[in-house]
Formats: structure tokens, sequence, C-alpha cells
């Protein structure tokens, strides 16, 4: 902690006298820190740390005093902040932020960690949908009973000619289109507000080197729209695989019911939800398994969650549960380092931020 | 059966007085059979539905009887069949038919199914590649238990960044290499020729649509060779993932021994096996998972094939093990039937066929 020496002949930063809080699940990383404190001479860097998980509690005041830039995933449980004025959360959405202090002041920037959970959240999408069309599962049972044979009551299908939707179409579904793409697939594209020029198609988050489609070239078609009509006429268009992954709001709270399966009932689309549990209905997406109106799901995220023991969603036909786990690697933080890094660069030198929040939508 | 009627009008086909076998393990498609007469009119048809696996038996003569063009998969038991002038092998190697007198005559043309496989196989390669390094198994058992909770023991390591090596960058090879590209992957690509040119790197061989990488243009580095030291040298690039994807060829038999596993074991590099068992010595790969120098393997064939029961690598560490299903797809046919298609097209008009046999390397 404390202030890094000027080196003579550097011009003084623009965050020559702001003081970093980190809030984060890992350590401090010293190396890290002076390789900011080099870039922005005269930048304090405290580091608090703390599990994503673990409710906020209390911060001693001589960690707040004159903190002007937070870097954080839950709001800190404190007065506001007087000198704050940008806040990087290490989250993709500010749903826990809504009601805060700080959020409600409009000059103090919110920007989100968008970007960074695209190529592990995509990989678990693309593997999941893999795993399951290839009974991978299946197999995994016959290796443990130690036999080499075919296994005649399954079939095997892959995915060239088949048509995925991207229900919200922003870091994490580009770069499952992406791979869609490169599988042979088709992609249909579902966003909140319209994209019907090029640059309206572009995303100017954070976006993984070599990842995404930050440019928007990959769709076969765009929809877009916050009404239930709009998105039911999305999930009528014969999709072989729906991804949700869109930000939790009260326009996409239980987007899919009853009504929604049995569109998707058509063509029996396969449903991925790594967005948040409270999209989907559970109870209608159990019978839709049940019932075999679609013909499965794979499930990062639950409602309510966690899941309560013994709940039947575990034991439902044709579905794949993980603990909300699909954002982990260990590339995490050095992902997070990036987009702070582009950040505290861009507020010293006056440029627009990366991943700024939109204070209407949350997002 | 029977030739088709020549409609007036229509100029005679190249094959209108040919007599085509098929030997499949489908049963006859009556609707493509009049697609392929009404393109080739006069062209006769003759289909035998007969299994993959099973062993050649003998045919009736009157089903052999002047037979010009065959589709099949093993050399039929036969007096070799004298109009024969083109076969179209539903194989992508030709070790089968080595032996066999059709193949000694230089003027047959032979072609391979090179390329119906590649979208399923490369899906069977990055989908258990997705699967172990997520740890989709240990959440599966997990979800059988009726439990959402993390699992502390097992990190999920994404893919962007890693290196992928490809020995053998053909059709199947390709199209891992546009995955692995999709998911942020650095693909090396090893082949038996040089590709130093832009033309060399091409593959014209049968492609589905949107897939494949035909122009060779992935690939960051090219590496070529049949000897040991050349192969010695890509497996030394520090590969976080190896995919054999090769034909079975006198140099390419245990391509893969103790002292290659000494060399993957610098890296820990992942071994994706989807070519045929007798590229890998068992043992020398037995002893590889157990001691933890390679970080896994997927193993779509075995040596010996099929894996006797109870073999120990049923229970080797991080080992993934099928029984030669990678292959499948209900869109198999289709594929074949393209190819097919294509090539007696090109023989009627006298062009050059695709997937023509190298009758020097059999592949
Ligand atoms: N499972 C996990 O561990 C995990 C990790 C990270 C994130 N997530 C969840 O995944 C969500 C998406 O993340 P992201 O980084 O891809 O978000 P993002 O880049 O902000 O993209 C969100 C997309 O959703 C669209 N959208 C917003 N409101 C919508 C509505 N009412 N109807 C339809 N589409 C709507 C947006 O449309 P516009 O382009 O018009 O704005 C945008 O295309 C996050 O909000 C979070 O809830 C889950
Ligand atoms: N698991 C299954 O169900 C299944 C299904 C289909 C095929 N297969 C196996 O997969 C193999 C590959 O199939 P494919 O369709 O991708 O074949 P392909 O298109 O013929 O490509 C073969 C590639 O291997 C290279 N190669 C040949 N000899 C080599 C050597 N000695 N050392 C290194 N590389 C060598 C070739 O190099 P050049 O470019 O220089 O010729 C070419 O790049 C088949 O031969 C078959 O054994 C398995």
């Amino acid at each position: 902690m404390g202030s890094a020496p000027v080196p003579a002949g550097v011009p003084p930063s623009g965050l020559s006298s702001d003081v970093l809080l980190v809030i984060v699940p890992f350590p401090r990383d010293e190396k890290w820190t002076a390789h900011l404190q080099a870039r922005h001479p005269g930048l304090q860097v405290r580091w608090v740390t703390r599990q994503f998980m673990s409710p906020p509690a209390p911060l001693p005041e001589e960690t707040l005093d004159g903190v002007s830039l937070l870097l954080t995933v839950w709001p800190p449980p404190m007065e506001p902040l007087p000198k704050v004025r940008f806040v990087q959360l290490v989250s993709a959405g500010a749903d826990r932020w809504i009601t805060h202090e700080l959020y409600q002041k409009p000059d103090v920037i919110f920007c989100t960690m968008n970007g960074v959970h695209a190529p592990q959240i995509a990989e678990w999408v693309i593997g999941s949908w893999l795993m399951m069309r290839h009974h991978f599962l299946d197999y995994a049972e016959q290796q443990k009973r130690e036999k080499f044979a075919r296994l005649n009551d399954v079939t095997a299908e892959d995915s060239p000619g088949l048509r995925m939707g991207v229900l919200g179409y922003g870091a994490i579904g580009r770069q499952c289109a992406r791979l869609a793409q490169a599988l042979g697939m088709e992609v249909y594209a579902y966003t909140r507000s319209e994209k019907s020029t090029p640059e309206s198609r572009k995303d100017d988050s954070y976006c993984v080197p070599g990842t995404g489609d930050p440019d928007g070239v990959i769709p076969a078609r765009w929809f877009h729209g916050e009404s239930r009509e709009a998105v039911n006429e999305f999930l009528a268009q014969d999709l072989d695989i729906l991804v949700l992954s869109l930000p939790l709001t009260e326009s996409t709270e239980y987007i899919l019911g009853r009504e929604q399966f049995e569109i998707l009932s058509k063509r029996k689309t396969f449903v991925s939800n790594i967005a948040r549990g409270k999209h989907i209905d559970s109870d209608a997406l159990l019978d839709a398994l049940r019932e075999g109106k679609i013909r499965g799901a794979a499930l990062d995220v639950t409602d309510p969650e966690p899941l309560p023991d013994n709940h039947p969603l575990f034991t439902a036909p044709n579905v794949f549960i993980t603990p909300h786990v699909s954002w982990q690697t260990p590339q995490l933080f050095a992902r997070i380092q990036a987009v702070v890094e582009k950040n505290l660069e861009n507020l010293s030198e006056g440029k627009p931020l990366i991943n700024v929040i939109n204070r209407q939508h949350h997002y």
C-alpha cells in the first residue's frame, strides 16, 4: 500500500492522486500492483481478499478513507464514499447495486466485467451440448463397466446445418455463436435493442483476443425487443438449441414459461441456461422435460438457487446440471486485470471507458 | 434395378451403359436411386445392404455381372470384376484393399470417402476435450447424488491461448483445427508431404459446407515428414492437446511410444486419438497416464481393438474411451450421397474426381 514514488521525467498521470480499493477473491498481486503503479505514478492501491459469494461485511475506516476508484463485485456495506468516481464491477451485471447510493450518482462511472467470462461459459455451453448429443455420459458408464461395445439404443447426432438461437447476443452469446458457426450451425441472434445497421451490431465490450463476434457478423438473422410477443416470435424460429445469455431484468424474469415451452416443443429445442435461474419457470421446464417437449436442457443456474437437495430437476430426463460454475477458470484474474488496466488507462487519458454500464438497464 | 428409360431430348450421359453396385449398411434408397438415374439416364443401380463391420460374404453372380462402378467399404470377395472402372470406397483409407486385384489395376480409379466423417469426429474430439477440461463427469456424478454444490478439488480450465497439434492435417484434422481456432487456440499442423506454398496447403477432398479448413489458412506453423525425428520435433512444440488424425501406414504404426510420451511429458500434452488404435503403444500410454506424464487421453480407437473386457486402460487415470463410434451420425448417408453424386457427375463429364486415392500411400 502507499503511493509509489513518481520517477523523474514521467509526466504526472491522471490518476496520481487516486486511491484504488480492490475487493476480490484473490490474494494481493504484488507484481500487478507494481505494474499499475509504474504505469500510473502516485496511484495508491489497497487490497481486500474476499470470496465472490460471501455476504458483504463491514470494512475498516482506514481501508475506505479517500477511496476514489473501486474494483469489487458486491456493493461495499458502507456510507457512500464521497470521493469515488469510478466503480469497476467484477460482475457482468449491476443487479446487486440498483438501490445503492453510489449507483444513484450519475457522475460516478460504473463499468462491468463483460467479456471476461465469455470463453469459459461458451465452452460450458458447447461442451455440454456435444457431451449430450454424443451420449458421452452413457459411454463413460460403459467404460466403468470395462466394456468396449457400441451402444445400440443411442444415436450421436452432429451439428452441421442446425440452428442456434442466442437470446441475449452480448459477450457470452457472441462466443457461443462463434463456436456454433465453427460447428457448421446457423445462428439467430436476439437483443433488447434493434441492430439494423452494421455499426449497431458491433459490441465494444472487452473481448478475449481470438474469440467472440465483436463485429456482429455471424448471425444469419437478428431479432429484438422487450415484449413477450417479440420473444415468442424468436422462439418459433425452429431453433435446435436455444442459449439464454441475457441479463436478469424485470422484462427477462421467467422469460421461459409454459407458453414458451409449448412454442419450443414444435422443434423440441434444446435449452442451455448459463445466465440466471430466474429466467426459467422451473415447473414448466420440468414438465417440458418429462413430457419430451424439449430435447433436453443444460443448466448452470437454477431457480431456486442453490437447487435444494433431491429437487426433482436433478433427476428429470435429459438434463445436465452444474452448480453455477461455468464462469470458473484459472485465467479469470488475468482477464479481469486486462479490463482494469484498459479502463485505468483510458480514465487517466480522459478517453471513453469500455464496458460502461447502461444506468437504465443495469447491464 | 434395371436401366431407366432415356427421356427424349436429354443427351446420352457418360454413364448410360454403366452398372453401379452399391454395398452399404443402409436399405435401398429408392428416391436417391431415381435421382441418380434421372441425372444419368441409362445407369443401372444395384443395391446390397450390408453392415460396415460384418466380414465380407460372397455375392450372387447376377449381382456382379457387368458391374462397372462400385460403392463399397470392404473389397468384395470375388474374382476381379473385368468391367469395373471406378471404385468409390465408403471408408477414409484403402488399408483393406492393398492386396486386392482390382487395386493393382492402375486404370481403375479409387476414391475415398474423405470428409464425410470430419464434422462428427471433430465434435467428438472437442466435445471430449471440453468435457474433461470442465470436469463434467464429476458434476454428472454429483447431479446423481442430487446435490448442488461446487466441487473444490477440481479446476475447470479453458482453452484460449492454448496450442493444438494436429498430427495428420486432412479432412478430420482440419475441422478439429477450425473448432480449436474458434475456442481461441493456436494450431500447429503436421502432414506427410511438405506444404510450403498456399496452393499445397489446400485440401480438395470433400468438405461439409461451413466446416473445415479447405484452404489451409488456420495453422500458425506447418511441420511435415515421415521420419521419427520430424515427428519428435513436432511433439516437442509445447502442445496442450495432440490430435491423431492420420492414416495407419507402415510409417505411422506405433507413432507414439515411450520415447514420444517422454517428449510430451514436458508439457503434459493431452492426447486425443480418433484415427486407429495401432498408432499408439498401449503399454507406453498406460504408463504415461499412470505416472501423470500426460494430462489425459481420449480414445475412440484402441490397440487391441476391441479392447478386451477389464483391460487396464479402462480404469487408467484421466482417460475417456469410446468403442470406435466417433464417425456415427444420422447425416452420414446424406454426406456419402453428396460425394457419390459429385464423383458420378465428374466421371460422366470427364472431369477430375474428388478424393482420388494416392496409390502409393493408400489414403
Ligand atoms: N453462469 C455464470 O456464471 C454467469 C457469469 C457471467 C454472466 N452471467 C449472466 O449472463 C448474462 C449475460 O452476460 P454477457 O456478459 O453476455 O452480457 P452482455 O454482454 O451485457 O449482453 C447482454 C445481451 O442481452 C441482451 N438483452 C438485454 N435485455 C434483454 C431483454 N430484455 N431481452 C432480450 N435480450 C436482452 C442485450 O441486448 P442489447 O445488445 O440490445 O443491449 C445483449 O445483447 C449476465 O447478465 C449474467 O446474468 C452468468
Ligand atoms: N474413428 C473413426 O471412426 C474414424 C473414421 C474415419 C477415419 N478415421 C481415421 O482417421 C484418419 C484420417 O482421416 P482423414 O479423413 O482426416 O484423412 P485425410 O484427409 O486423408 O488426411 C490424412 C492426413 O494425414 C497425413 N499423413 C499421412 N501420412 C502421414 C505420416 N506418415 N505422418 C504424418 N502425417 C501423415 C496426410 O498428409 P498429406 O497431406 O501430406 O497427405 C494428411 O494431412 C483415417 O486414415 C482413418 O484411419 C477414423
